[in-house]
């Protein structure tokens, strides 16, 4: 089915804020099989608003509306909808119930304005939100559908997972599971290439590969009568999936290096600290970003200058002067020195040019080496990134998890 | 006059990217006091991108198009475009002599297919591309304007200011300049209250005042004869916003409070170094993704445990067992600790309970002390931060970095 997004909201027209709404559907929708095929924005204006209505349900089957649901005199989403499919609003007293209770967990008084967020067109489909105060809804006139989320990225993202996704997917007689692989250290086309085979017949489950921030996923999505069978029958394709990535696979439905490597880390009983120059703390930013981190990252040492790297490190002054800051031999003895400081169990050091100029070594933006000390001894690798500072350091970070989660 | 800008590609219907492009945009025709009416978004598909344009031409005065000007058969923006307009398209000798230059740089031969991005529609303006290959353009007919400009946010922001408004702004024979003013630990609603007066009765210069990302900001725009002129109108309105908010201002056209603050250091000759707790490097992080950094910054001590705190600032046992970790005496030693230990001139610590949990020691998520420690003493201030756990990390590093612009 052909879809639109309608996102309403001045605020998206002033350039306060990007439509992330609108890409995080999109993104959602793919995995339903379903084609987006226009993004709109409109303004808190009546006539512009029911005009984009009409257009977009002259052109598509499904409108999804953003926006527009709040208690404001200017949230007139709703209305125009309901004019347009021709049903009146109704209070929705159960809606009702849960905003009060909303604001009795607030502490604070629910304004009159409010009760006009519990007030849906006659006959719709309620999602219940249990991120915030406006219910979404959904209502079908002549095979056209139209569903209508909050705006806020927080509430309308998991309001459209939890409710709209299972909402879309009945339409077609069925439920959907996906789940989501992901990968480091591989190039989207050499990712493309071992997936080919599995790709070229795969309709149930499909199998969709994606590029972003220097990482590579894999979502394999699987259609069938409830979510357990969907989940069933994706099982073996995700297993085909890894068994051809291999060890650039570093989890399945988890959220990041950082997140994997704490829990390794927790679940191996291992203490973790890091000894970091070009990076400048980004690193140990990243891990502690992860609640429960405490648990096993005691702490790092950020050795921007050289006196910081001998008087916190125990850095020699003749490694210095002989390699330089950016050296094997520097990172080697600054991992193995946090190692001992903070008496962890793995200590890991970074060091590099991350630019715009290099030192006056004259060795090139974008050298990095990672060292890994731990009880067997130490590991380190040469890194020569490409790009502007901040890619140099995030690849660095990157590339300093990705050795935590190998550590042997 | 108004506007719509009209995206194309299919990239952003598959929700791969969000559509920063309308977002800056958006922003940039707010300073020239042009309306944004509509943002649309539609595949590389030629009926839809045809019909787009058709409808953006009948409903508003200048159409701003992102996106399809590449080499490949896909980009079919100008086609559409000098379609619809009844123009043809004729090569361009000097862009394709830039784009040839821009492959000598990049030291790979020239694809044929790059060709197709010199093709321009007849008596076009051409924006030149220097941030890289596909050259935009702007064409008029029955006063309706249409401007077309790459998708790539790093080639369309720049290329939209500085090609693009002036052009837009020539349309109402004028220049305009823009000043951002940027403020630190002010609300909104004290802003704008603040700035009432001044903004009651300001149409040219205007005064636009902004909040993001726990900052606010304020626009003064001018529009004249040349943007000499609209700058020199625009200075004294520029002083009276600053007095009016006083010492919240901590700079006019920067970028953020760490690139303030490394400039300020360089400037007075000072060093500093940072102690982290809560925030886990992310301060250090801020700070090291300023490039010359090196000429202030010696390092950090990212202590996340008690025993680290210690280790390595010289914290003393027993101000950790009778006050706990996080206190403005812990905060203090660490300061001082962290300033002896690096030999730097200002130290500053952070320790606070970022969440989701509380520690066991019962005090509230949220509560962070901050200690300042230089040649007169050190002074240590307590916040109480509220959100998530991200939300309490950065505005701990942000007050953190505002204590040290305003270092006496």
């Amino acid at each position: 089915m052909r879809v639109e997004i309608l996102s309403i909201g001045t605020e998206l027209l002033l350039g306060e804020i990007a439509n992330t709404d609108a890409r995080d559907i999109s993104l959602m929708l793919a995995e339903l099989g379903m084609s987006t095929l226009y993004h709109t924005v409109v303004g808190d204006n009546p006539e512009r608003v029911r005009d984009a209505l009409r257009t977009a349900l002259s052109r598509v089957d499904i409108v999804i509306t953003t926006g527009g649901l709040g208690p404001t005199y200017d949230d007139l989403t709703k209305e125009m909808c309901a004019e347009v499919f021709g049903l009146p609003l109704e209070l929705h007293e159960p809606s009702l119930e849960l905003i009060r209770e909303r604001f009795r967990g607030f502490g604070r008084p629910m304004t009159s304005n409010n009760v006009k967020q519990a007030y849906l067109p006659r006959g719709c489909t309620v999602f219940c939100n249990d991120w915030g105060t406006a219910p979404g809804c959904a209502i079908e006139k002549d095979g056209r559908y139209l569903l209508m989320l909050p705006g806020p990225p927080k509430e309308c993202v998991p309001m459209f997972r939890v409710c709209a996704m299972p909402y879309l997917a009945a339409l077609e007689h069925s439920a959907i599971h996906s789940d989501w692989i992901r990968l480091f250290g591989i190039g989207e086309s050499e990712m493309e290439s071992r997936l080919h085979k599995l790709m070229e017949h795969a309709v149930n489950p499909s199998v969709a590969p994606y590029a972003k921030e220097g990482e590579c996923l894999v979502r394999v999505t699987s259609r069938d009568v409830t979510e357990d069978a969907a989940a069933l029958r994706n099982a073996p394709v995700v297993r085909d999936v890894c068994a051809q990535l291999g060890d650039f696979v570093y989890g399945v439905n988890v959220d990041s290096l950082e997140q994997v490597v704490v829990r390794r880390f927790t679940d191996a009983h291992l203490t973790l600290c890091c000894a970091e120059s070009c990076t400048g703390g980004l690193l140990s930013a990243r891990i502690t970003d992860i609640p429960g981190a405490s648990a096993v990252f005691l702490g790092s040492a950020v050795t921007y200058s050289n006196a910081a790297k001998t008087a916190l490190l125990g850095v020699s002054p003749d490694t210095l002067a002989a390699h330089g800051a950016v050296s094997a031999e520097t990172a080697r003895e600054m991992a193995v020195g946090v190692r001992t400081r903070f008496s962890a169990d793995v200590g890991i050091s970074i060091t590099g040019i991350a630019g715009p100029a290099s030192d006056d070594t004259k060795k090139p933006v974008g050298l990095v080496y990672i060292a890994l000390a731990h009880a067997d001894g130490v590991d380190v690798r040469e890194f020569h990134f490409s790009g502007s500072r901040e890619r140099i350091r995030r690849a660095s970070a990157s590339n300093a998890l990705d050795m935590l989660r190998r550590l042997p």
